[in-house]
């Protein structure tokens, strides 16, 4: 069984001796040979390059067993394509060239055309995949649209989402025309992800905690269920919904064939709660890569001890890898997932 | 009814026609006549003088129709009294003055008189006791062990806990020992302040969603147990354990009477998942604050709608009142709910 077959089988909730595992942001800062790379490009260079996110999406592979490789990219660069450019500050943090306010504003923003100017990332998803040669899954992304119109209307990050949320409760229409445009842009991203070769696509709803749970469903689930509908139905669709898992009946209700949680949520429990053709991924603590190896290993073990006999599991984090995880941990890690179960 | 036995009876889910309301730092920045003594005297030297704590506690109380004060106090007093300063940074956050490394640190960390040296707590209780006399209802509180340990160990706040979960993943012996400690002076604590006149306490898990779902129970809830069983048992004790919600049995079975909920769960489900003599306190997303009072009011009447017929309800924000939260729309959240139900 190759690992690709192995990810995909985790996906549709085939029995799997140990599950399969990848990690968010597994290329990243904590690689040495990432850091290479980022003295010598920008991390925007890098993304639009087909050739260089080739090489970073590579780089965790050539270390790690890891059973998919995911394209290097980021959730911005939609509102790029449509228009609203952005940069990383100095300071750390998102500034987005200007922020959206007000119906002038979203009726500037471009829809069609915006997969033309994502072509960069069909170039460096085929390229990806002709490298892996069918061997472990190639994954996609895209930010949720919530998410992604959290940092358009706030202009980057944001501590209470208080602009997006006035639009929101104040103006619903308006947040619907800006969620409209947004859900398309994502839609179109991801059929031409998919054309390109990702065998799975993964949604980062990575804001969707700043929603109360009473309106998480108008505020961005609706416009994840668009996304899921438009989509060809053979490939699976992963919704990452950080600090949303205690909210389990609306994200059952998303229609992703897989769910990935933060560290805040006992997955068992979760896993044993939610309908059993809908798989689950995560939720190890990232914060345990920058411990020692074997601490590292024994909360790995733990959780694939808990999940024992559960199908319908991708391991991973419950969140991104951190800058400062150390390499030796990362590999422990893997190493405890690819040898499970222990003879 | 006085507003007093009001907030009493929903501890003990006692059928009522509308839930009691307080709100987190209801005392605080958002209030123009806070901001006026805030000019005259630091954050804790207003701790710290009893006059100006009562003063401070009753603003709220002056505009608003609450049913509850809140002694106005901060948790970081506790590792103050054991030998732990701390100070608020210019730039924002907190700085303790060291950071606890090592077992020498725990061993200096005084316990005993610990409630000697927060007998300004005691004194300033006493004066609000008094001037309430009865009408509302006087709560006292305390950080939960895991979040003053974390403050102690990081040395301030920390977006990644790493200090902390060291110590918690590499050396549990020291980790208890600590914990140990502080739990102690949590206990005396709030011992002195229900002698001093709290009906009730509030235990703050600010950080109880750092610790992954499976080590909640020992980094966190068998502390938070050792204090509830150590404090008389008429006295309510509210457990507000911020993004724990998703660990819903963890928390059922911390013995507190009471559990807070940020936003991020829906209320009326967890009231009815939690057994019937567990009371629910919150969770209005405290952004809606910052809007206008008809958004404020509306978000209220929401909440107040799906909880209807559901007893043991506290009214209160998932999270502290924002320093941009706008006084007339905090009046139309108090007013929602005291006018509740609508004829």
């Amino acid at each position: 069984m190759t690992s690709r077959e192995r990810f995909l089988a985790a996906c549709a909730c085939k029995p799997l001796d140990r599950p399969p595992i990848w990690v968010m942001r597994q290329a990243g800062r904590y690689l040495p040979e990432y850091r290479a790379m980022k003295e010598r490009h920008s991390f925007l260079e890098m993304v639009r390059t087909p050739e260089l996110a080739l090489e970073v999406t590579m780089q965790p592979l050539r270390r790690y067993p890891l059973d998919a490789a995911i394209l290097f990219s980021d959730i911005l660069v939609i509102p790029e394509a449509m228009g609203q450019p952005y940069r990383f500050k100095d300071e750390g943090g998102i500034a987005m060239e200007f922020r959206i306010d007000g119906a002038a504003d979203i009726a500037r923003l471009s829809t069609d055309g915006a997969g033309a100017r994502l072509q960069y990332l069909a170039d460096a998803l085929s390229l990806i995949k002709a490298e892996l040669a069918g061997s472990r899954a190639l994954l996609g992304f895209a930010g949720a649209p919530w998410t992604l119109a959290s940092y358009m209307v706030e202009g980057g990050g944001s501590e209470t989402f208080a602009r997006v949320k006035e639009l929101f409760y104040s103006n619903r229409p308006l947040f619907d025309e800006l969620m409209t445009k947004v859900t398309g842009a994502v839609i179109e991203s991801l059929r031409l992800q998919i054309a390109s070769g990702a065998d799975a696509v993964q949604l980062f709803d990575s804001w969707g905690s700043a929603l109360p749970a009473c309106d998480y469903e108008a505020g961005s689930l609706v416009w994840i269920r668009r996304i899921v509908a438009a989509l060809p139905a053979g490939t699976p669709i992963i919704l990452f919904a950080k600090g949303v898992g205690g909210n389990l009946p609306a994200l059952a209700s998303s229609g992703a064939r897989v769910l990935g949680f933060d560290w805040t949520v006992d997955l068992p429990t979760v896993r044993s709660t939610l309908p059993a053709n809908i798989a689950v991924q995560g939720n190890l603590d990232p914060v345990v890569m920058n411990l020692a190896p074997d601490v590292a290993a024994a909360a790995a073990t733990r959780l694939l001890e808990s999940m024992r006999g559960l199908s319908g599991h991708i391991f991973n984090l419950g969140h991104g890898i951190l800058p400062q995880a150390r390499p030796e941990s990362m590999a422990a890690v893997c190493n405890a997932v690819v040898s499970w179960p222990a003879r």
